[in-house]
């Protein structure tokens, strides 16, 4: 069984300050990769705590220290998706950079760390639609991210680089669904370039949105 | 339980030669809805066969001489979608209405009979997401489905209302994904109109693929 890559807030790159919160982070990310890698070989609904705690080769206790249930692991994976799009919006309000590129990178990362793995993406799939509660902290998330792609396009409406006779949460929930819909499809097909079709249908649906001189003019825009 | 809407194939309205075969279709009808009824209230790994004929209020056998298994009921609800593009093909062939027009009455109607089930859309996600076989017949389906889309898309180039410098294939490939996908996130999340993302989604994508006259001279380009 392939190993998932490790989240980069999971990484080591960034030394904790000492040895005992190293040896937390280090505990945590292997929980996680454990738990993710088995929701993805068997399963969500069929992965125990024990499968997961065996698997990192720690005592069964030790799981709760880190996530008060199964399902927070499902919501930790959640939250890196939606730190990914606040990230894109700190990023283009700090940079002069087309706020549209901006977007476009985050539909190409659509699937995130998981685009190798169609298996993950379908146990978590399949946890969402047979769980309520699980469903419930999806939808919590999605309003945050959405809420964050909103203000992206907002930005990209004051920059003149779009138009302004649109509502930016109509349209942030329209490509939120689109986009995250491609990541689902894809999983129970996962043949074609998950990357490739997400950037398409981004360039499909900008066009409608850019300001009609965008295109030819984008440095007088960014002036 | 609410009960789903007939589909169109099982209605009544077409009466079937004699008796005998009316009785079959409204069996076969009976079992169909007793299903797709059952599989949204509890999901369709935990609904059985007997389950099914019981609310149907048939004999346990009596269901193999309409599907020969569990999934097939699925197959079924996907072939209504299957031929509801073909459908769409024929019509466009037939008429002189634009092209787009007949794709984006697709597009309203991508959720098919069950835009009022969320439950019953999730049901089938989740079975699809967990159980291979079930995967693979999907997958013959959207096969089937996107080669009708790509020659809808096609007939509009033809006719001069899309551009033909885009591949027809590739085309429908994201416009299926991207229909399909927000069926999907919108059974996780059923506050917003599927009906209204999904005519949204569309009209983002379609001037991007319009001939640029189009828009304001189609007569001229269907004469």
């Amino acid at each position: 069984m392939k190993s998932l890559p490790v989240p980069p807030r999971f990484s080591t790159a960034r030394r904790p300050a000492n040895r005992r919160e190293r040896h937390r982070t280090e505990t945590r990310a292997r929980l996680y990769r454990a738990a993710l890698d088995l929701f993805a070989e068997r399963g969500f609904m069929e992965t125990t705590v024990e499968d997961i705690t065996e698997a990192a080769d720690v005592g069964k206790g030790t799981f709760f220290n880190y996530f008060p249930t199964k399902e927070h692991v499902l919501a930790a994976y959640g939250a890196e998706r939606v730190a990914r799009v606040e990230q894109a919006l700190e990023e283009a309000k700090e940079s002069t950079r087309p706020v549209h590129e901006v977007i476009r990178d985050l539909a190409a990362d659509s699937a995130g760390q998981s685009k190798e793995h169609p298996a993950l993406l379908r146990a978590i799939y399949a946890a969402h639609a047979s769980c309520a509660p699980v469903r419930v902290e999806l939808q919590k998330r999605m309003r945050v991210a959405r809420r964050a792609l909103a203000r992206l396009l907002a930005l990209a409406q004051e920059r003149g680089e779009m138009r302004r006779d649109v509502s930016t949460s109509d349209l942030a929930h329209i490509v939120q669904i689109a986009l995250m819909g491609t990541c689902m499809v894809w999983a129970l097909q996962p043949d074609a370039s998950l990357r490739k079709t997400s950037l398409d249908l981004w360039d499909l649906m900008w066009p409608s949105l850019a300001q009609p001189a965008a295109a030819s003019r984008p440095e007088k825009l960014r002036a």
